[in-house]
C-alpha cells in the first residue's frame, strides 16, 4: 500500500533504531531561516490540487492544471474561494503558491515542516494560519495511529487547506455539503469553511478515540482476567498512542479559544457559537484521552499486583510441597539407616507405624496451613 | 427492568469490549453542525412533558399533550413557566420545542448529546444555558454510578429542564414544594427555581457519595484484615467509580462561581447567597472525593506492602523447613550408605548417638533463626 | 466520658463501616435550602451561653439565663459584647440567636453544619461571618485527631462564637486576659478579639503538630531499626491524620489573606499586624504538616525497600543451605544404591573418601557464595 | 564544643524521638501575642553586640558595652550604622533593642522564633524586615546540615543584623572589607550593606551544595556499584537534608524578587542590579538542590531495581542447583530401594549405566538453562 | 584531544566523586560582588578574537591582534560590528572588553560564569544581555552531553558573542552566509544576527536529540526483548542527560517570548516573525524531549515488569521441579527403609508397580501445573 509508507506511525517496529526520531534537520543547519524543507517520507505521486468558488448562488470546481489557475479569484461578485492542496513535499510548488497569497517563507516552512506542533498564527498582513494534525488509526492490534500535516491559511474570501497525505482527501464530506444544497456552509464565509474543515478533523478523533476505546477494552479484559502476559507491552504501546494523541490535540484548545477571544475582522461573529462547539467538543476528546490514561496507569497498576498475586501463589505452592515432603523424606531416611541395632525395624509392625506416623504428620501439616490460610 | 436498560452505568461488564466508549459519532461525520442526534441508549418510551405556571398567588400543573402546550406563557400576570421534559431520544421533539424558545441548534445539540461535559453558556438571546449530570448509584457491591444527562435553560420567566431518564423524575421534591405552600420558591423567580433543581441534583451527589463511603469502608475493612485477594478488584473500581464522579462534578465549581460573579440580569440579587451556598455544597462533594481518592491509594498501596509481608512470611516458612530438614536428611542419607566398613553402624548405640546429633543440630538451628527473629 | 462521644475522630474503629461519612443528608433533601439541620452527633446536654461586655473600662461576665440576655448591648458607652455559645445541636436556639443579630438562614446553617469547610464570608448587611476547625488529640497511639467546629461572627462592636463541643471550653485563655488586666485584648475592638480567639486555635495546631511528630518519630524509629510488620498501619493511620488535618488547616491560609487584603470597616488597622502574624503562623504549621508528609512517604518507601532486602538475605539463606546440602544429600545417596558391583562400596576407606569428598564440596561452595558476597 | 549544642541539626540521632519539632509553644498559649519568646537550644554564653559605623571617609568598629551604645547615630555626617547582634536567647535585651529603633513587638518575635520561615516584611514606620537561614554542614558523613536563625532590619540609614549562632561570626568578610579599603561597600548605603550580607549567605549555600554533592557522589558510587545495603538509608539521609535545604533556600526567590520590583525608597536604583544578581545566584542554588533531588530519586530506583536483580539471580542460582540435584537423587533413591526382584542392581555394569544416565540428565538440564540464559 | 578537557560533560566517570560540582565557589566568598572569576576547567589555549564588520555593501572580517582592535566601530556608515570571542578563561581580557563596551561587571561576571543559567536581561544602559548553552555530544554510547557556556551582548550596531569552547567555532555557518551572498544577513540589522546565531545554537539542539533519540532506540530495543541487565544503567544515564538537557534548554521559552513581546527598540519589527520561529522550534525541542522523558519513564516501568515476569517464571520452574520430585523422592525412600516386615519389596512385580505409581504421579502433577498455566 503505498499509503502506508507516507504515514508517520509509531508501530512496534520503530521500537527498532532509526524510525522514530525528528529528521533530516542537518540539511537545514547551512541555510537561512525561512528556507522550505520537506522532511516527511519520501513520496513519488505528484501533488493534487483543487480550487473551489462558490457563494449562495454559485459553486464551481475545478482540478487546477497550472499554477495560474491557483491565484485569488478577483471577479466582481462576493464568492468563497477554497484552494485544496494535498502533498505538500513539493516544496517549490508550495513556495510558488505562497507568492500568490503573498505568505511569509516562514508560514510556508511551518506548512511543509511536517513535525511542526499545532498552532495559530494571525498575521498583520490580514490573513491567519492554523495548522494542526489529522489523525488516522493504521492497525487495531496492536494499535497504531498516524499524524497528518493539516493547514489552513484563512483570508477575507479565500481559504487554503494544506495536506501531508495524498490519497483520501478527508475534506470530501465538506466538498459534499457544499456541492449538494444551498446550506449553511454555502451562505457563509470562508471563515465558516474554516469551521467546517476542522470539524471534520475533531470529528475524526472520536473515530480514532472508539478504536483506542476497542483496545483499551480488549488489554482490560485480558488484565483483568489475568491471562497472558502480552498484554503488558500492549498496555504500553497504548498508552504511547494516547500520549502522542494528546500531545497533537491539546494545542488545539488555545488554538480554538483564540479565535473566539481574540476581536479578529476574519471570524464573522456568527461563527463564533460554531467555535465554540468545537472548543466543547476538542474538550470532551481530551478529557476522554484522560479518562483512558488514567485507566492505562490503573490497569498497569492491577497487572503488577496480579503478577505479585500469582507469584505468591506461586510460592505457597512450593512451600507447602516442600514442607509436607520433607519431613516425609526424612523419616523414611531414618528408617533406610544401616545401624544394626535399630529396634524399630526388627519389629513386626514397625513398617506400618512408620506409615501411621508420616499421615500424622502430613495430616498435622495440611491443617497448619490450611489455619494459615495458604490453601 | 426497562429503566437499567436506560442508562450508561459502569458495571464489571464494561470490562468486556464494546460498552463504555463515545458512541455513534460516525453518523455525524457527515452532516453539518448543528443537527440533532441522540447517542444514549435506545429507549421506546414516550417523553413526557409537564408543564408547570405559578407566582405566589397561582399554581398551575398540566401534562402537554400538544406542542401548542409547551409554548411560553404570554398571559398579562407575571409567572414563572417550569416546562420539565422528561426524556430527550426523540430529537424531533426537542427540535420543535427548540423553535418554540427561539434556542439556537448547537445548545439543542448540547440537550441530546448525553456524552457532553456539565457546562454553563449565557447566550446573548437573553437566555443562559446549563447542563450538568445526575448521578444515581445502580448497584452496590461492587460499587457502579449512572450519570444522568440534565440540561436548563433559563430565561426571564422561564425555565427548561430537560432530563435523560424516563421513570423516577428527581424534580418531585421541589415540584411538591412548589404545590404544597406559598414558600420561598414560589416567591422567588426563574432563577431561585434553578437553583432549587441544581440544589436537588447537588443534595444527591451525597447520597451517591455515601454509598461510595460503605463500600470504601467495606474495601477498607478487607484490606486492614488482609483477608481475600478480591479486594484488589473491588478497590479498582472504587477508583473508577471516584474518578468518573469527580470528573462530572468538578465543572460545577467552575460554573456556579460563573453564575455568582458575572452580573446577568437573569440572576436576581436575591438568589447569590443560594448559589453560593450551592458553591460551598459542591467544593464539600469535591473534597470528600478527594480525600475517598487518597485513601483509596494509600489502601492500594497498603495492600501491596501486606502482599510483600505475606510473601515474606512464606519464604520465611520455606526456608525453616528447608533448612532444617535439609542437615537431617543428609545425616539419614550417611548412614543409609552400603559401604562395607563403617564403624559407627556396628556401634551398638550408634543409632541413639544419631538422633542425639539430629535433634542437636535440630535445635541449632531453631535457635539461630530464633536470633534473627524469623519464627 | 461523655465527651468522647461527642466527636468525630478518625480511629481505627473507623475502619469498621458505617462511621466517617457525610451523614443524614437524606433529611435534608425534601427540605428547602436555609432549613437548619444539625448533623453531628447526638449530644444531650444543654447548650451553655455566656455574654461578655467589656471595654477598657468596664468588664461583665453573665451566664446567659434567656435568650432576652442574649441581645446585642445597645447601651450608650462604647462596649463590645462577646456571646459565647457552647453547643451547636440545639438548632432552633441558634435560629432564635440569630434572628436576634438578623443573620442570613445560610450563614446558621454553616454555623450548626458540622461537616462545612472553613470558610469566610462577608455579608454586605455589615458583619463577617468565619469558621474553622479546632483541633483535639484523642489519644496517642495510634494517634488520633478530633475536629471541633467553631464558627464566628463579627459585626462592629459585638462577636458571636460557636462551639460545636460542650465541654472544656477553649476560649478560657482569652476569657482570663480580658479579665485579668486591662491589656491589649481590653483596650482593643471585638476585631482584636476575633484575632485573639483565632490565635488560640491556630497555638492549639501546634500542640496537635508536637504530638503527630512525637507519633512520627516513635514509628520512624520503628521503620529504622526494621522491627515489627506493625509500623506499617501506624505510618497509614498518620498519613490519615495528616492530611485530615491539612485540609482543614489549608483554607486558613486564603481566610486570613483576605482579612488582611480586603479593606473591611469591620477590621481595624492596627488589627492587620496581627493578623499577618497569624498568616505566617498558619504557614508554618502548614509547613510543618507538609514536611511530615513528606516524612511519612520516605518512611514508607524505606520500609518497603526494608521488605524486600530482608527477603533478599532470607532467599540467600535458603539458597546457600539448598545448594550446600543438596549435593551431600545426592552423594550419600549414590553410595546409598544396592548395585551387586559397585567397586567403591568394597574399599576399607570408601567411606573415609568419600567425607573428604563431602567437605572439599561444601569448602567449594562456601567459598562460592563468599565469593559472591552472599554469605 | 559547646558549639554543636547549639544548632538545630538533622542528625540520624533525630530519629529517636523527642528531638525535632516545634518546641515549647505551650508556653505561648497564655502569654498574649507579640510577647517574646526564644525557642532555641538553651544557651548559656553572653550575647555579643558590635556596632561599626562608617561611610567612604569616617569608619569605626567598637564593641557595645552598655544599651545606650545601641542606640542609632544621629551625629551630623551621613553614616551607615551597623548593629551586628550576635545571639538572641536573651529576650529582654533583644526587647530593648527593638524600643531603641522604635521595632514592632511581633517583627522582635520573629527575629527571636528560630523556628520562623524565611520572610520580608516592609513596615509603614519606614523600615524593612527580613529573615533567612545560614546553613552549616556539621558532619560529612551522615551528611547533616544545620539552620542558622538570621535577621535583618533595614532603615534608611542603618541596618540591624540578629544572628542565632555564638561563635564563628559569618559576616567577618564584609567587616574586613569595610575595614580594609574604600571599596563599594564602603562608598553605598545601608541597602548595599544588606546586599553584602545577604550575598555572603547565599555564597555560604554553594559551599552547603558541594558537600552536598560530594556525599551524593559517594552514595551513587555506592548504588550503581551495588556493593553495600547502607547506602540506602544514607541516600534517605541525603533526600531529607535536601528537602529541608530546599524549604529554606525557597522563600529567598520571592523575597529579593519582591525586594527588585517593589519601588522601595529604602533600595537604592544603583543596588538593584546587585539583587538581580543575587536573585540569579539564589535560583542557581535552587536548581542545583533540584538536579540533586532528581538524582537522588532516581538512585533509589536504581537500587531498587538492583536490589531486584539481585534476588532475581539469587533465585536462579536455587532453581538451577535444585533441577539438577532433585532429579539425580531420585535416581540414586530408585536404587537404594530394597525390592527382592530389581533386575538393573544384578547387572554387572548396572552401577557404571546409572552414572552415564545422570551425567546424561545433568548436561541435559545445563543445556536447557543455558538456552533460558539463566546461566 | 585537547577539546575534550576542556567540556564540563555527564560521562559514567562522573559518577565516582569529585566531578559534577558547582566549583571554585569559595574562592568568590572574599571577593565582593562583580569580580570576574572564571570556574570551567583549566586552558591553556589563548583566546581568539574575531571582528566583522559587515553591511549590504562592505564586509570586513579580521583576527584581532591588540585590545584595540576590539573597540566598537564609529566610522560614519552604517554598518553592523560582530565581535567573536573564542575563550572566556582569560578574565582580565574579558574584563577589558567590557570597559570598552561599557558593560556592567555583574554582566561580565555571567559571561565567565561558566554554571550560570540561560537568562536574558535588559540593561537601561542601552543593550541587551543573553547567555544559553550549546550542546555537544561527546560520545554515543552511553550518550554523554556537554554543555558549552554561550552569550551575546546586543548593542543598537554592534553584536558580542562570548564561546567557552576554543576549538570548532559554531557560529561558522553564519560567517560563512555572511561572506558568500548579499542575503537576508547581510541586509538585515544586529538583531537579525542574534537571531542567526541563536537559531544555528537551536538547530544543533535537534542534531543532540537525534543521537538522544537514537541511544533511547537501542535502549528500548534491549528492553522490549529484554536481553541484559545493562539496559538499566543506560536507561538511567539516558535519564539523566535528558533532565540536563531539558534544564538547560527550559529558560530559552522565557527568553525568546520576552524578546518577542517586549517593544525593545533594539529589536527591528521584521526580526519579530524570525524570533516566533525560533520560539516555535525551541518547543518543539522541549516537546520530544518530554515525550523521551516520559517513553524513558515507561520503559523503567516495562523493565521492572520484565524482571517481575522472570523471577515469576523461574519461581515457577523451580516450583514444577521440586513438586514432581519430592513426592518421587520419598515413594522410592519409603522402599529404601529396611523393615524387617515390608510386604511390598517381596512382591515379585513390587519394583514395577512403584514405577508404576512414580509415572502416574508425575503424570498426575504435570496435569495440575498445566490446569494452573503453570506450563
Amino acid at each position: 500500500m503505498n499509503n502506508a509508507v507516507n504515514k508517520r506511525t509509531f508501530q512496534p517496529e520503530d521500537l527498532i533504531p532509526g524510525n522514530r526520531k525528528p529528521k533530516k534537520y542537518k540539511k537545514n543547519l547551512l541555510t537561512s531561516p525561512g528556507t522550505l524543507t520537506y522532511i516527511g517520507p519520501d513520496v513519488e505521486l505528484k501533488t493534487k490540487i483543487r480550487k473551489i468558488v462558490y457563494n449562495d448562488q454559485i459553486f464551481r470546481d475545478q482540478p487546477v492544471k497550472s499554477l495560474l489557475d491557483c491565484s485569488p479569484e478577483t471577479s466582481g461578485k462576493k464568492a468563497v474561494t477554497w484552494l485544496d492542496v494535498d502533498g505538500i513535499h513539493e516544496t517549490t510548488l508550495i513556495a510558488k503558491i505562497g507568492k500568490l497569497y503573498q505568505l511569509h517563507p516562514l508560514l510556508l516552512e511551518d506548512v511543509v515542516n511536517t513535525e511542526h506542533k499545532p498552532k495559530l498564527e494571525i498575521y498583520d498582513s490580514g490573513h491567519l494560519f492554523l495548522t494542526l494534525k489529522m489523525l488516522h488509526v493504521d492497525s487495531e492490534s496492536p494499535i497504531c495511529i498516524s499524524a497528518e500535516h493539516v493547514s489552513f491559511v484563512l483570508g477575507t474570501d479565500y481559504l487554503l487547506s494544506f495536506q501531508e497525505e495524498l490519497s483520501n482527501d478527508i475534506f470530501t464530506p465538506v466538498l459534499e455539503r457544499l456541492q449538494a444544497s444551498v446550506g449553511k456552509t454555502r451562505r457563509n464565509g470562508a471563515d465558516y469553511l474554516l469551521f467546517a474543515l476542522m470539524d471534520i478533523v475533531i470529528d475524526n478523533y472520536f473515530i480514532v478515540l472508539e478504536k483506542l476505546g476497542d483496545s483499551l477494552d480488549t488489554v482490560e479484559d485480558q488484565v483483568i482476567r489475568g491471562t497472558e502476559e502480552l498484554s503488558l507491552k500492549e498496555l504500553y504501546s497504548l498508552k504511547r498512542e494516547l500520549t502522542m494523541a494528546r500531545r497533537v490535540i491539546w494545542p488545539l484548545r488555545d488554538m480554538i479559544n483564540q479565535l473566539i477571544r481574540e476581536d479578529n475582522p476574519l471570524i464573522n461573529k456568527d461563527t463564533i457559537p460554531y467555535l465554540r462547539d468545537l472548543y466543547d467538543h476538542a474538550m470532551q476528546v481530551l478529557d476522554t484521552i484522560d479518562s483512558y490514561r488514567e485507566l492505562v496507569a490503573s490497569l498497569a497498576d492491577v497487572h503488577l499486583s496480579t503478577i505479585s498475586n500469582r507469584m505468591n501463589s506461586v510460592m505457597k505452592t512450593l512451600t507447602i510441597f516442600s514442607a509436607v515432603f520433607m519431613p516425609l523424606t526424612f523419616i523414611v531416611g531414618v528408617y533406610g539407616m544401616n545401624f544394626d541395632n535399630m529396634p524399630e525395624l526388627r519389629m513386626h509392625y514397625g513398617y506400618y507405624y512408620v506409615w501411621g506416623l508420616m499421615i500424622a504428620v502430613t495430616i498435622g501439616l495440611i491443617f497448619y496451613f490450611k489455619s494459615k490460610k495458604w490453601m
